[in-house]
């Protein structure tokens, strides 16, 4: 018979068994965070009608929609958890209560270029509080909070929280009389990391954008306000008093700061940092960025901030919100590159390989019946090989325990256990050898996905 | 602005917050019955290249494809995990240890007409067991255990796990000289609970079949055979001996029977069924298929068996294995229907609500971070709302306790706690609260999926 050659679509990430394991792991550890936090698990389509999903959309985003139709249907893929959030809160509005807390980690798609570390199928995890006309700053103040546990379940040690207030921003821009032209001043800002603050003069004062030199001066000393959270605040108040706008934005920046201590985000895990301002206008108040302290290069892993009105493209009900997103598959694919993913973890398929030494297979199958009901994650292996075969199977699988059980076994109601890493064999019986495994595990069980590797 | 109407595509199951905990439990509960049995999770792209993902379907199937094109790549979405496990297996054949068992729970695509209970996305819960040239008969016998203690596991107490083996059947017309015509037969048999005997009989003997009355009456004869599962097994032994596979049928048959006391199969939940044959012509060994007890109508609900050649549209090895799938959707939406499901269940998005009743809100806000690190899944509710509004709030949640804290608490370092089922409010502190809260809900948090309608 012809063969087809069997292959993957470039962009689409399909991992091998042990990173699969690892990549689970960090979805538990995700789904338990979430949870932790009053959220709701969602799920949502990944196929919408086209004039639902497309609302909205235009421009770029709407270039890279996988869209196709089905009989009389004008279908497209979700390109994000968003706009699917918004069609849901929409639709169900009457049988939600508010606010509305969910979380959801889904495959979303975008049909960009394809090149190394960008995915044209890949995971977003996301939450989201859903406000009805109103939504309290402490769920703004909430979210630093979320991400910081987040992370460190994950098992990330150095990373760093960066917030900042768009109606301070806004409010900003209007005591200069520039809030025509804010947008295009915040896309411009948002470049200083790149490409530093004389360029970014540059910029400004350029036809584009057209500022004076004062303005763009005025601009630059805004922007260079840094220190720790205290004296960024301070250096702020200076300003009040000449922008409702912006007086309200330090205010809300004041509350989240505030409240930081008691939601347990350390002090050097957040900082106030005036530069980011998130390219979408869809962002109101608070907005988020995140970055590993090791690796800027890769730039916001979680961001989100706070909007105000989610779904108005679907309703005139107004509904605020505030979110994050962590782009899980490009996290992961990272997380590898920089050789981040924890060996440490079990990732083997099962804790323990029962190899049977006797032709009648009842008393295998007994034990791993038993296990199973201690909670051991069993396999038996009853393929006919050699044991060095069946031994060096365990091996690449790295099962941590192996069960010997023959003839002698048997008889004497035992089994032979040994451990994998240490290579010690040991007589024991059933409930033992499940108690010594499950011991044994404890700690490879609760390790983190993530471990940063050593300095120096 | 001009609204775009919210709406979900039909065949596209999308559920409220509460269901959704449901689904969500019924996910996490397979995949800790699956890993138990040691396989390893998988996950796969939803869209595939056309020519991999379609070199082997046709028919009925290939018309339901979601097939588009984008750019210059002629894509499809999966329509089974069967398949993209093929690609799978055939393509990382050379990383992968044998045999290879992994379980996949994902979303798969099929344009079918809408109608009521029918889903054009739908999630399939399966798990296959993959050997390298041979795959031992044990594999065969651990099926119905996994579905078993899945079942079981999921709250499902009345339901049967049916088996039969192709070979018995497919050297049974080997007897009768029928082997040519074995594939139609079996089709015509597999009506058997649906159209009774007799037209049974009249479509073997009737022009499509066009079987002699004598060979009718000798296949009518066999799939009669029932009983007890010894019954069964010394009824076939007087087939033995004309038919090698036949008799191989019948060996692979005694020895899935023989093993399921060892593997904690209790005698009520299996039977050997002559007539389970399995739509597919790819199965060659076991066979199995699932029923609930009270509701025969629905068809089986688990599914699978045993096969010779997994990926032969994509290498020439050889890559036997056995399988069964779960279709999780549909079996979530009967389930539903029928009033299965567990409303015991503790389907709230936070198991504490805190209601802070100062001005400050760090108390409040320390006393979430504190219940979070003890592991309650906590909510702080700030809305400027009235008291009756955010306990209709938690009401309508379903959250179970609620946290209140105001200058009386705080001053004594105590908080309000309110047992929404019994409402009882006991003054007590942060960590006894946590540790009540934790006791309190132990039972709901174990409670299974499914619970059966009491009879009568």
């Amino acid at each position: 018979m012809a063969k087809q050659k069997p292959r993957t679509l470039s962009g689409f990430m399909e991992l091998l068994p042990r990173r699969q394991q690892q990549f689970e792991r960090m979805a538990e550890l995700l789904r338990q965070s979430y949870a932790l936090y009053g959220f709701a698990p969602l799920d949502t389509p990944i196929i919408e009608a086209s004039e639902v999903l497309l609302a909205k959309a235009g421009g770029e985003t709407e270039k890279q929609i996988y869209r196709f139709t089905k009989g009389d249907s004008d279908l497209s893929l979700r390109f994000d958890l968003t706009v699917p959030l918004a069609k849901y809160v929409a639709l169900h509005y009457a049988e939600l209560s508010f606010p509305f807390r969910r979380f959801q980690i889904g495959k979303v798609y975008r049909g960009e270029r394809a090149q190394r570390g960008r995915f044209r199928e890949f995971y977003q995890a996301d939450i989201d509080v859903i406000g009805d006309g109103k939504l309290d700053i402490v769920n703004e103040a909430e979210i630093p909070a979320i991400i910081c546990r987040t992370f460190t379940a994950l098992g990330l040690e150095r990373f760093q929280i960066r917030v900042n207030n768009r109606k301070l921003l806004s409010g900003f821009y209007a005591m200069l009389g520039l809030t025509d032209r804010a947008g295009d001043i915040m896309r411009v800002v948002d470049k200083l990391p790149k490409i530093g603050p004389d360029k970014v003069r540059d910029l400004l004062t350029g036809e584009d954008t057209a500022l004076t030199g004062a303005q763009a001066d005025e601009i630059l000393r805004f922007i260079s306000i840094t220190g720790s959270n205290t004296q960024v605040l301070s250096a702020l108040e200076e300003y009040k008093g000449r922008d409702g706008l912006f007086d309200t934005g330090l205010d809300e920046l004041n509350t989240v700061v505030k409240y930081l201590g008691s939601f347990g985000v350390p002090e050097d895990k957040f900082a106030v940092d005036l530069t980011i301002a998130r390219g979408l206008d869809y962002y109101t108040g608070t907005v988020y960025e995140t970055f590993m302290t090791d690796h800027p290069e890769i730039g916001s892993v979680c961001s989100g901030g706070r909007y105000d009105n989610l779904a108005e493209y679907y309703t005139d009900k107004q509904l605020p919100g505030v979110g994050i997103s962590i782009g899980l598959t490009r996290l992961f694919y990272v997380l590898e590159e920089q050789g981040y993913l924890n060996d440490a973890m079990n990732t083997a398929p099962a804790d323990a390989l029962i190899l049977p030494m006797t032709e009648d297979l009842s008393p295998a199958i007994a034990l791993a019946t038993r296990l199973r009901e201690g909670g051991v994650r069993t396999q038996l292996y009853t393929e006919q090989k050699k044991f060095k075969q069946k031994m060096s199977y365990a091996d690449k699988l790295g099962v941590p325990y192996i069960l010997l059980l023959g003839e002698d076994e048997i008889t004497q109601g035992k089994v032979s256990l040994k451990d994998m890493a240490t290579g010690e064999q040991t007589l024991t019986d059933a409930d033992q050898a499940a108690a010594r495994i499950l011991a044994g595990l404890a700690a490879a069980r609760e390790a983190a996905p993530i471990r940063e590797p050593k300095e120096g």
